[in-house]
């Protein structure tokens, strides 16, 4: 089936492999050629070009929703279907660890909690009873510098008493740029990683992971969720290059590859995600609307499927027909999906009234429709 | 009837002096081998084994809720429905003891107030205008050592003046684990015992009760919630012995009778309810959705219903056909039974989507369809 932008409910799997060789082809050396001497040809004729040679290797994004979605199983206690935490929430920001955590709850995980600063923390809470809000954090405009350690290190086993207990982190939502605070957050990843616990890092997280790539190199249970200016920056930090759009497959795999053992997801009109190994697109039809939280729905999201895909392959114990078996990755095409599904069934209703809440309440629904609850 | 899990809206009530005959018939030990030794069968038919031959002693939660509610009477002046007080709510949480007191309000109690601490009443007040809540609870964090003695004595003045007016309590829902506020809650308790107000008790109440058993030993009017973790701790720490599923109702007859003249409603697939005489369980389907709260909701709901059915029993002055004259079971089956059934038509509208605030929204529609107020 031709992959094509505004179709509904299709995943192009675009495996490298097969991407090299026809990058190296005669006759895709031709068009691509000649759709540059058309000069600017559209975006969509390009992605056309790209796409149509690969349909071989698509698949469908809903089997894998429904693959590694559990069952509701009456026999099942509160917080096997998912514990998640999301680490973000500052002075100025708190719409965004909200969103995060709510989209967790949203679609099924039983527990949900935020650690953010003390003085995000009523806020957070104020929104919803349903969250978990822990105010544990601290920025350096409240703290004198001689009591830094001490305070670094009070944080730090705040947080450390809990982490056994979490499925999946989400690092980044609403975490500002304070020094201080991303000292602190870095810590935390190192705890998380000698846990195992995965983790899914956008926004802020993404600036602090952009300028320390060691606190995610090598750690195979962590995503980062880009999007256009956040992958400018991996991009040219990593690759010591401008971003190639023409080529946007093989480069986001070289990026991951190059960051090393970790999964990319870059948002854009399709969503591409690599672990370094093979590169696959989402390109649901969502919204045309770009209101700011989207990515903080997807990030909540991610982390629920990851969590989910993460104990699907174990209970299947590698017995499971999806293609890929990495948890990164289906996590990333299972939220991907949903989100976008959900922006474009809040769009039919409110258009370009449409805010960030309105998506997260067509989570359930957009679930519901893929795998019914019963 | 038959008993299976499932069905809708039934309620088995399992005497005691039944079970224990039946455990020792031959047939029924000849059932249990079977069943052991055909190697983990699985939950439901070892649930179905040993409930089938106990059909005669099933009762209807509906005659319960019908009989203890009480007629709306345009007479009736307010706080007459119940005056119920949470004792819960610290720096870390406020969901919970939220969700026990707008619950209580939800089914129909006139009044509904918290008693937290100063961090957590501005976020508890910013869920609704309609409970009260007092802000005087205190954390170590918050003070030093040399103040805690005329502190304490704050706190429990403060309580004590409202505490004759509350027709019951509820002790631990986000009460958190901070040493100093656990003292003055025992202290709250001691109090509440001294009155004669019933306690039902879950969550972090549940820690300390189970941690210091003179607390609620012997007192007829107190109720424990525990769900499977908290109820294994009490087994471990009162019986000396781990949960034993296969002789889940005498086990809980025997820990209900260990702590002395109370009762537990051990929270589960199905609920199981005892205060040591006899063993009851509600089965009714309630919904798979494990998300964090639940358990607050229904100890809000216990908690009106078990002063409605206190109110009852003394009105009726024994002249009722109720199968228990014990307001604390009356209360927990009947809380139980409306929770499940709320939680089921939540469900039925939400699915995976489901949030406690949605079961909460469907307490009052679940009343009216078993006892409808005009």
């Amino acid at each position: 089936m031709l992959m094509k932008h505004g179709m509904p409910s299709r995943l192009a799997f675009l495996d490298c492999a097969k991407n090299c060789m026809l990058a190296s082809s005669p006759v895709f050396r031709r068009q691509q050629f000649l759709i540059r001497s058309l000069g600017g040809a559209s975006d969509h004729q390009i992605h056309f070009a790209k796409m149509k040679d690969l349909k071989s290797v698509e698949a469908d994004a809903e089997s894998i929703l429904r693959a590694i979605t559990p069952p509701l199983d009456p026999s099942r206690h509160k917080g096997q279907a998912g514990k998640i935490a999301v680490i973000g929430g500052c002075r100025e920001y708190t719409g965004a660890p909200y969103f995060a955590a709510i989209s967790a709850l949203k679609i099924g995980a039983d527990l949900s909690h935020v650690f953010c600063t003390k003085d995000a923390a009523p806020v957070i809470k104020s929104y919803s009873p349903e969250l978990i809000v822990h105010p544990v954090l601290e920025e350096s405009y409240s703290i004198r510098d001689e009591d830094k350690r001490s305070i670094a290190s009070k944080v730090l086993s705040e947080v450390d008493k809990w982490m056994e207990r979490f499925d999946c982190l989400v690092i980044g939502p609403g975490l500002g740029r304070d020094p201080f605070l991303l000292d602190c957050v870095s810590e935390i990843m190192r705890l998380a990683k000698k846990s195992n616990i995965p983790m899914v890092i956008d926004g802020d997280g993404l600036f602090l992971v952009t300028n320390n790539l060691d606190l995610v190199s090598g750690y195979a249970l962590a995503v980062l969720t880009p999007n256009v200016n956040e992958y400018k920056r991996l991009v040219q930090k990593v690759l010591s290059s401008e971003v190639n759009d023409l080529d946007a497959p093989q480069q986001l795999l070289s990026l991951a590859k190059q960051i090393g053992n970790l999964t990319i997801l870059r948002k854009g009109k399709s969503d591409l995600i690599s672990d370094g190994e093979t590169v696959k697109s989402v390109s649901i039809f969502g919204s045309p609307r770009r209101c700011g939280g989207q990515g903080d729905i997807l990030s909540g999201s991610v982390a629920v499927f990851l969590s989910w895909a993460r104990q699907h392959i174990l209970a299947a114990d590698a017995n499971t027909n999806l293609s890929s078996k990495n948890p990164t990755v289906l996590g990333s095409i299972a939220g991907s999906a949903l989100v976008r599904k959900a922006a474009s069934l809040a769009f039919l209703n409110k258009k370009r009234s449409t805010v960030t809440g309105d998506i997260i309440e067509c989570l359930g629904r957009s679930l519901e429709d893929i795998i019914p609850a019963s």
